[in-house]
């Protein structure tokens, strides 16, 4: 049984694990404010090229939570329906108390126009007040920003004092796609907070929290610990930063999940099966059949994602920083077998 | 430069590192929902001798942020004014609406009589209503609760219609202390729900929080989730305890660390150096001359607790799993050199 | 200057403002727990036929948070996106930390089908769980539920375990429209919580709460307290509901909005001005050329409600229990003499 | 049987009453934007000699949530043990998410070196960050600050970059004590927002909140409809505060109801009946014989205020605006007649 379910199904990657192991010993303070942080956060700054506050939280849901969390309580956060925010985190971003403004996505992505029509249509005290718009890249539907989408996202953002901020927990496999045309210095430029997703490519856990807009940076340790966000061992996540950014393992890490999958995408479309969405990383949307789905599953785990028709169902395959070329080929093996 | 800072400057003890290694390469579900997690479990089970929901936490503010906001939006959490809820989480509880009704401690422990006091004299709708006591064991200042406390304490949480939680961060310190008389099983017996603490006695994250009362374990997941303390590698927790608890190895760790502690506190002791409390754990409270903690410090770090006259402070000093016996003896002969 | 703004803009009607003067000196306890309060509570009762807790409460976005309020934390409410909850509240209901799942209405009113497919798209704790349904009658757009409409509401909820609750800011204009086929006995037997709207029905302030079912009663008190929604003199709003329901005054001033609105309508539908609802009771929604607009504004007050097309934008005209059929005939003329 | 249980037991004061009358036709805008609430603005700008932000809330509790509301997440309020926030208001101040950080009083009253304490102790982002000091004036004791005492209160906030915060449900009745030297010119000039209380000084409902400091200003309305605390006829409120500013019916409303309360306390003291403190306004503390006070609830509503000794209760007995008296002689009388 192997599983296309998710980008977190193993441990860490080599990299990382062997540098934990190696400066496991080592004392330091708790909390991130220990040498490793330190490090790590220069790394992180030496790659956008720019000055910038950077902490390490332990997760994704935690990272969007802070993020949302520093806006004044009768601010809202705009976001396609689709966003992780509004679907996948159990009302955490309004367990800060915050309203998510929802807007139909294009592909998986906020457009200028839906950004500035719902500013637009609040105009008083009697509704919640915009004040940032939340993305991600790449999107829950595998797609990516090009630049000149983020430009005009930024550029509608400063237009009407909205803060922009950047969910990277599939940042790596964003940069490493096919058509990107951005680095991680457009985004330290035309963002005000972003985070570098670690979990889901090859950290045991951990993100890097990136803020940018020096409005935002005031007292954000006392956020992070409130939300209940700052290990003790802080140097367990800025460590594995060091190991995944050191020597761009981290977009090594991301360029093997996005090229597997993207193999196994045009296999399956070189057999007919049709994509319910062209996405460029990690994550691949085909449309099965519901017999071969069933037949499929005896071997192979992945998820259920959504029916298509009477007889199909979109299911998601997602590659890794773990999957290997023989992985996918058995699985390419398997659907042979049954069509 | 030695830190006696506290017991998580190191990362974590070697069986956890090696399980963690060992099983890095393994598939598995994702969020807590794999068979680590459920083998982690069933030790937990074993070790208390029954029933018991077991979830996975990614540390101690989150663990107590979870349990507190099981209560209903009025009502509030008992604790002692030293709690590490009331000085320490940076409002982390406050976060979940609930207040903390403070009483004095008895050497940093709660007393019946303090909770029914508190219960009394919240009469009516116009106050919020008590309705759990927090309580630490190992307390914050090092002390243990033996049987006879625990027992009183909880028939009085009885007596009141009170859940009993208790924050297990050093549980494991409290267990292997010289005078304990508790058991796990006795603590599973008298309380509603506590946590084993894994981040404070050799891992490198998470607690596993125990929830006793069927009452609070309804939909516990969800509250995991929105709290955002649910790791996208939930086994990345349940392995370091299946290392920890498997071979007693978290009883182990801990009593390196309070046998360490107390016979630094016997040395000290016996040179004439008073301690502001007989605690009996992995941590230890001399009062220093301050020109002696001067010179101590430039060989040692540890935490200037509290100023106790004009010429001495407070200082903690904490031992750990990591803790050697020649790093204590090396503290001792530079004390000896001082003074 | 004559305003058709809103059902707000007057004091109270004269019955209310009596029986606030001729009760004035009576000294009463404080917080609800007065004579008054029970006799309004009874008045209640007896109107729908039933037991239930009887709350007043200072204003309707109050109302909403409480009833909201009441769910555990994780869980969401349903209602349609023009609903007064997801537009005009200024995320008061996100402040005590709930999700709105927002779906597409039919002229203002949710249906069974929507709320089901919340529900079915709900499947596990990385999303909030729908718990509760919202519905307002009248709605936002002036129009009704009817018998067949409410039922198949409350079967959908009973099916799913969902709350029923019903914000009745202008339920009395429902309950008078010329279609209207509900009584308060059946949305007593239909709904778990509604209150009966004091406010825009003649009273200076303060709405009647509703709980009928036995899981939602337990210390509401305490919910009002800490929301600040209880009024020190609670009688206040008490003695005015016994002025609006002991002779039906509330029906008497509901149906005289409903009849002016509906007077005017006739004779806007008279001249061939469209309407962008057909709306039943006391808020009616003309479309009217903009150049129109510009000069009925110097003499009337009224919401521009949004734009219909190039040329023209959708108007609110409200009328309320104080507006007098002189008022829309003088309305009537003036725009006789601008078309 | 007549009630010296508290200052809200009647309606509103007959000048309020008839302004509410007389202007009840009178057609607004609603929620507060209407020329009462700007002619009673002017009012309270008049009478505190300088510029500010004047909003009309519906009471006290959320008077104080919406003022210790507008600090960031992490931050928490100082105020003495006795503080309405710390033990009446059901946690309405924990439920904005804000710590309170109670210290003890001393008559009721804040000191400057209690404050400084508060604050030298909390250091870093482990613990919440104190930025507001809540005071009441009259006090939950009905004791007086002084000018010297407000000053030195006011610079200790300023040295720590703290902002003052006046709860003054009962402000009138501080101002017209015998030994009182502030007037409200001096409270604008010292604190950074406060609040006239209305509802305990004969208006039916409302307090007038007072924004001094302009970091405090921004969107205050938000928060007031988010609150739930904005009413929709908001000019029952200002016309209410019209009628009691007009011609300083708020200060002969509260001498009333401070005459009579030390026209009791002395007649009292007379017959060598003590006090639990020397209050100076319209509450006092007798300490009777549990004998007597049973005597007394016969003919008599009062509070048992708290046990005094074996034999002793303390009882706090309140006049208010509509106390006359021979209400007043009434009870001593009674008194008379049992001892």
């Amino acid at each position: 049984m192997y599983s296309f379910e998710n980008d977190y199904s193993e441990g860490a990657c080599k990299k990382v694990l062997d540098y934990l192991a190696e400066h496991n010993e080592v004392q330091t303070a708790g909390y991130g404010l220990d040498s490793y942080s330190e490090e790590a956060a220069s790394l992180v700054k030496k790659l956008i090229g720019k000055e910038a506050d950077v902490h390490f939280i332990t997760g994704g849901t935690p990272c969007n939570a802070l993020a949302i969390g520093l806006l004044r309580p009768y601010q809202s956060v705009i976001c396609v329906t689709s966003g992780h925010i509004n679907v996948h985190e159990t009302g955490a971003v309004e367990a800060t108390g915050h309203k998510i403004d929802a807007v139909e996505g294009i592909n998986g992505k906020i457009t200028p126009e839906a950004i500035e029509k719902v500013v637009l249509s609040h105009t008083d005290e009697h509704m919640v007040q915009p004040r940032m718009v939340f993305i991600s890249n790449a999107t829950e539907l595998g797609t990516i920003y090009h630049k000149d989408e983020l430009q005009a996202i930024s550029a509608m953002c400063k237009k009407h004092d909205l803060y922009l901020y950047l969910d990277g927990a599939r940042i790596a496999n964003a940069l490493t796609a096919a058509s990107n045309d951005l680095t991680l210095k457009d985004i330290a430029e035309l963002t005000d907070m972003f985070y570098i997703g670690g979990t889901k490519n090859g950290a045991l856990l951990g993100e890097a929290m990136v803020i940018l807009n020096e409005d935002l940076k005031k007292d954000f340790r006392y956020y992070i610990k409130r939300q209940g966000a700052m290990l003790a061992k802080g140097r367990v996540i800025s460590q594995q930063f060091i190991a995944l950014l050191q020597d761009d393992t981290y977009l090594e890490n991301a360029r093997n999940a996005n090229e597997n999958a993207q193999y196994l995408r045009k296999a399956l479309l070189a057999k007919g099966i049709e994509m319910f969405i062209d996405s460029e990383t990690n994550q691949i949307f085909p449309i099965l059949p519901d017999a071969l789905i069933k037949k499929l599953l005896k071997d192979y785990q992945f998820l259920e994602w959504g029916r298509y028709d009477e007889k199909r169902t979109t299911v998601r395959l997602v590659c890794s920083w773990a999957t290997r070329k023989e992985n996918v080929d058995a699985f390419i093996d398997t659907l042979n077998h049954y069509i």
